[in-house]
């Protein structure tokens, strides 16, 4: 990092990058008071460092993003682009003496095409906005993390964000046919297109996507959109034991379903859930599990896949009988977080992918080293991607739960690695993983994704700290 | 490039060569005859030159490939990656002394797993040898460009190859997991992941694909399978005109319609088909559209969307009353580009992709060309993808007619380009579209395509003269 850490809150430095920043962007989007820069220093990570920002800017417009590129690489100020700041990796979180830039202001929606299929966005147009949007027009953009109501396009880019539905629809990436990026020194690239296809020269677009704002910042995004699906029909399924859980899991996905969602809660996360909200759900189960089709029959599929649960020593299986009982089960797996935070009070979230063939191994493992530490590790999954979401509960303020509870959180990885998974299936590498990085990629993959950053960013300005 | 022309085939530096690269090779792997080395010159595009290899490896195992780059660095050799050499844009050919790394050897399925819908593969798998393998586990390996029966997942891989699929389950790109890749200095990079969803590092497996070997040598991949759907149903529709076509196509893509295939014959086409297959297709229409789909209810939705092709002004509309006579139509479909070569002995094949919106211009804008330059040009697309194929048919010992092809061709591009579209939708860049990526990308997106290129292959012997 090229600035010292910032001692006083408006040094000459400052002060002269301020001035710098004022020759492009009006008053009103150059935010220096400490007070308020302070408050966009964190993402919702834990255990994440974060340093003071010199300055926070709110451009509303493409020009107005490439003055400050220009500024930051003159001054050789580090920049650390921001959406809503609900990350849970700490990748959005600042750098000392850092150029905080926060793309919430840049929120249009400039285009819905049906017939192209595909939306025109800026990257601060938050996830639901978006998705209400298209469904106007008989559309579906079906990214949808759980802080979907919240979290800005630009952020699912930045991290690759996935949720409930990739089990059928997949990620964020596969929805970025084409983006404009302001690059390090400025200069405005634009890469991919507005076709369904396309194969000229390498996939940059790809690239910047989960890139974590550390190769350019996104200012324009062309996505790909989906014609609106039937609603979804939900059937929860209860088992003796997450294993079986696993096993019809297994069996669903090797039938050749195509379910719409396929989530696992165990009894920690269930109970935690109605502890929170009274949902009323079936506590005596040791793994509940959530199926869900948005097919023309989706009764029928859910008959089908009843019966695999069933054969997998499902305890009970109860098919949803309406739009309502599906959306109440949702509610309640969307809830698994919070739920689980108000356990403890603290809570740090993993975020490990395995096949899904290992899940049962994963979740094994995950119980195992719950009790080795003496912790609460609730889990929730996309069990249909292998997904899984231990969430370690903690006491913040009990130093020993708190290093029992990194400790633990590093194990997950660990196994998840050993088990032929990833460190992190959709919540990117930020501050919190970045050694884990260098322990899933190997020493010439980090070498090959560092060359990448340099070819990008030769001064190291965007989002130093973060991925490596 | 380093070495300078070969004149004589077996100069000193040849045989110098050819002895670093028995050190590691078996005798039969390594070939020197001119006779045999140059027929692994050339893929299967027109006007793009190609040199003389001085040698060609066919190794069978990732160390030999390891061997081979690790050679080619020292003495700064050029090495062109081949597949099964049925590329459309000569981004196989070869160049002058180059090291031809033909990967048909390595030709084996190494795992199919139903549970992980994965397949891990080697590169000189034959794509129809892989879809055959994945159907016999139920499941389904989507991408299917025209030459499947013969061109191998390594090549797929390089150019992201497409096909009929695309419409409904997307290109080669979107079932890459991740690869096994020999870097120029022969190191190994594993990148990717066998799991549904990860988001570790920049995402170098989507750089890979499409980069036309000009980044690494593609020795292992891990591809997604889909669960095997029900067999496609086809109907077919006549218009008295291409704009009737395009606008049932983008009545039929805003209805939210998710056909298999939608496909288009101009007369041109359909009536060259008829000539070398007697098809007995309906050569009084102007255009024929193929809908297909493969959900558990066909027929309804080649109902529904027959009804829109009517409402579009379609003649006849003709579904398929079983599976043979669906397979019957997709056949005439194949035939397309075989039925235009033998119209003049010679072709080029275009692949304009552009918005599917722009496509009656794109195809209006295609007969205007025809009609100025004096030639036949056939045009057959993958509508619903908005991804033409016209298809320049010249005697190309008439040089003159040659030349109004050549132009002709290049007119077609800058269409493309003026309505949004990409230079190459499916067929990549390699040789004959260099000067075009250029124009589509624009300096800045070439500068950054430099800058991968240089840091994945800093000497640049991969695949050179390609692309850019």
């Amino acid at each position: 990092m090229i600035m010292s850490r910032i001692e006083a809150p408006r040094d000459e430095a400052v002060t002269n990058l301020t001035d710098r920043l004022l020759a492009g962007l009006p008053t009103e989007a150059v935010l220096t008071d400490p007070g308020i820069t302070a408050s966009y220093a964190h993402d919702m990570a834990s255990f994440c460092p974060a340093g003071a920002p010199a300055v926070v800017v709110l451009p509303r417009t493409v020009e107005q993003v490439q003055h400050v590129m220009r500024t930051a690489t003159e001054l050789r100020v580090p920049v650390v682009p921001q959406g809503a700041r609900s990350g849970l990796s700490g990748g959005a979180n600042a750098a000392d003496g850092c150029i905080v830039l926060s793309l919430t202001k840049m929120d249009r929606i400039l285009e819905i095409s049906p017939v192209d299929r595909i939306a025109v966005v800026e990257p601060g147009v938050i996830n639901a906005a978006l998705s209400r949007a298209v469904e106007e027009h008989g559309l579906y953009y079906p990214p949808d993390p759980s802080s979907w109501e919240m979290c800005t396009i630009g952020g699912n880019i930045g991290t690759a964000s996935g949720g409930l539905c990739c089990v059928k629809y997949g990620v964020t990436a596969e929805y970025v046919l084409g983006l404009d990026v302001v690059l390090a020194d400025g200069r405005l690239l634009t890469t991919g297109r507005r076709t369904a296809k396309g194969v000229a020269g390498y996939d940059l677009t790809r690239l910047f996507v989960g890139s974590e704002g550390s190769l350019g910042i996104v200012v324009r995004a062309v996505l790909a959109l989906k014609p609106k699906p039937p609603r979804q029909l939900v059937l929860a399924a209860e088992f003796a034991s997450a294993a079986d859980a696993c096993d019809a899991v297994c069996r669903i996905m090797a039938e050749g379903h195509l379910p719409s969602l396929l989530e696992l809660m165990d009894r920690t996360t269930v109970k935690a859930v109605n502890d929170l909200a009274r949902m009323g759900l079936p506590e005596t189960t040791e793994a509940l599990l959530l199926a869900a089709f948005d097919t023309l029959d989706p009764a029928a599929d859910l008959a089908a896949v009843g019966a695999l649960c069933e054969a997998a020593g499902a305890t009970q299986v109860v098919p949803a009988e309406d739009a309502a009982e599906s959306e109440l089960l949702l509610q309640a797996r969307r809830l698994a977080l919070p739920a689980l935070e108000a356990v403890t009070g603290t809570t740090m979230i993993d975020d490990v992918c395995v096949p899904r063939s290992r899940l049962g191994a994963m979740i094994e493992g995950t119980e195992r080293i719950a009790e080795e530490y003496g912790l609460t590790i609730g889990l929730c999954a996309h069990a249909g991607d292998g997904n899984t979401h231990p969430v370690v509960c903690f006491d913040a303020g009990d130093p020993d739960e708190s290093r029992r509870a990194r400790e633990s959180f590093d194990e997950i990885m660990a196994l998840g690695l050993e088990l032929g998974g990833t460190i992190t299936g959709e919540h990117g590498v930020g501050v919190l993983k970045k050694e884990w990085l260098a322990r899933e990629l190997g020493p010439v993959g980090l070498e090959m994704q560092r060359a990448v950053k340099q070819a990008f960013d030769p001064l190291g300005i965007l989002n130093p700290g973060k991925l490596f």
